[in-house]
Parts: structure tokens; C-alpha cells; sequence
């Protein structure tokens, strides 16, 4: 088994994937905790694709403890094919959901200065949901690019 | 010289660079001559990213002219590699800006319904503008994927 730092079944690997989930329910929590998200289809979205870079990322990291623990090789092709593919559409969702709700943010605090009028609107914690989505995506990129390497090192 | 669809230095490659360009110039058209857009942070971001995206594009189908009249082989491993990370930047870019776009159009027209209420905003150039942007990523990822294919085969 190649030890490529991050990649699926390693250490390293399994503390991206622990650290992706912890991350990614500070923004869930961030955000839902917030007055009115729900009116915003760009905040609703985002908290979807969190979720799903949520299931996805507790899911591999049931993986990668059975595979540590179990001393397992799963560094075969089409395992490390279907991990990359799933962080890639994930990692799109939650870049894409990141980008709409960071211009929906600044819309409301620095175009119309909506958040001054009407201080019920948690824009500060819309803000702080929109950071912590984007470190989730740094993360789940960092996951990708590594089993992309893991990929190109079987061509 | 390796013949890869979209890849630079090919007539298909110089069509895909020539639609990207005239795409990127319709999306800013459509957006700078809607009424009052520059007052919102994302749609300004889309059209910077556009004319990155616009510049970028003109340049290499210069270098694809170049290429094919002059039968030079640009497929160097230096070359290429420089062409697909310009690539990848320009399309992240354009991407976040449509995205960003896009959820602020949601916004208007459907969350807070302010498109129905302020008839002068022209939300129905928005959503053009937004659309042909994300034309213009998809071609712009078909160009950076040929590019991608054709570094692989360096391998």
C-alpha cells in the first residue's frame, strides 16, 4: 500500500476525513442556529451539500478505520477511482454552495447594508457558516487531490 | 504533435477558444447593459472574471493561429502545463462568479420576489448573463480537460 499522505486507509487520511466532519457541522450548526435562513435558497443549499459532504466524509472514515484497523489494502483501482469521483462532486457542491451564500452574505452587509436596518438577520453567523464551508472545501480538495495522486500513480 | 480533441495547436481546440470568447462577450453584454448591476458585489465579480476568462481565451486562440499556420508542434510539456493551470484559474474563476451570480438572482426573483416590485431592475438580463457565464465554464472545463488528457500522456 502506497503511503501518500491523505490518501484513503492512512492516518493521515483519517484525520482530513474526522477533521471535514467537525468543520462541516460547525457550519450546519452556524447557520441553522441563525433567524430566517430558510428563506434563502442560496443558505438552503449550501446546508445541503454540507450534509452531504457530511454522510460522505463519516462514511469514508468508517473505511479508513476498518482498513487501519484491519490492516486492509484498499488501494486498488476502483476503490481509489470511486473515492476520488465522490470527492470531486462533492467538493463541487459544498464550493458551490460556499460561493452563492458568500455573495448572498455580502449582498445583505455590504451592498444594501440590510444587516444595519435589520438587526434580527444573524448576518454575522451567515458569515461564520460561509468561512467554515469554504475550510470544508479546502479539506475535502486536500482529500481529492491526494487520491487523485494515488490515481495517476497507478497509470 | 498528438492529436487530442480541444487541445491547443488543433483547429477543434481554436473553435472551442473562438465559442468561449464569443459566449464570454455575450454574458457581459447581457449584464453591463442591464440597469444598475454594479451595485451588487457578485454580478461586478462575474464580469472581472469574464474578461480574465475573455483575455485569456483571445490569447490562446492567437497561439492556436500561430500553431497551425506555422505547423509549429506547441505540445511541450512546459507549454501545455502552463496552459492548463491558466485554465483551471480562469474557469475557478468564472465558475465562483457564476455561482455567486446565480444565487443573487434567486434572490431577487424568487426568495424576496423584489424583481416583481421593482420593475426597473432588469432581472431577466441577469439570468441571461448567469446562464451564458455558465456556458462559458463548461467550455472553458472542456478546453482545461483536452489540455489535462494531453499532460496525462506525458506520463
Amino acid at each position: 500500500m502506497k503511503l501518500i499522505v491523505g490518501s484513503p486507509g492512512t492516518w493521515s487520511g483519517l484525520s482530513l476525513r474526522v477533521t471535514q466532519c467537525v468543520f462541516a457541522m460547525a457550519s450546519i450548526a452556524a447557520m441553522a442556529s441563525s433567524f430566517g435562513f430558510t428563506n434563502y435558497s442560496a443558505f438552503f443549499y449550501m446546508i445541503l451539500a454540507l450534509m452531504v459532504q457530511l454522510i460522505w466524509s463519516l462514511a469514508l472514515a468508517g473505511v479508513d478505520i476498518f482498513s487501519i484497523r484491519n490492516k486492509k489494502d484498499i488501494h486498488t483501482l476502483a476503490h481509489v477511482t470511486v473515492i476520488v469521483l465522490g470527492d470531486w462532486i462533492t467538493a463541487v457542491l459544498v464550493f458551490t454552495g460556499a460561493s452563492a451564500s458568500a455573495s448572498v452574505t455580502i449582498l445583505f452587509t455590504k451592498d444594501t447594508h440590510i444587516c444595519r436596518v435589520y438587526s434580527r438577520l444573524a448576518c454575522g453567523q451567515f458569515a461564520l457558516s460561509v468561512v467554515l464551508a469554504f475550510i470544508v472545501w479546502l479539506l475535502g480538495a486536500a482529500s481529492c487531490f491526494s487520491g487523485f495522486w494515488l490515481l495517476v500513480s497507478f497509470l
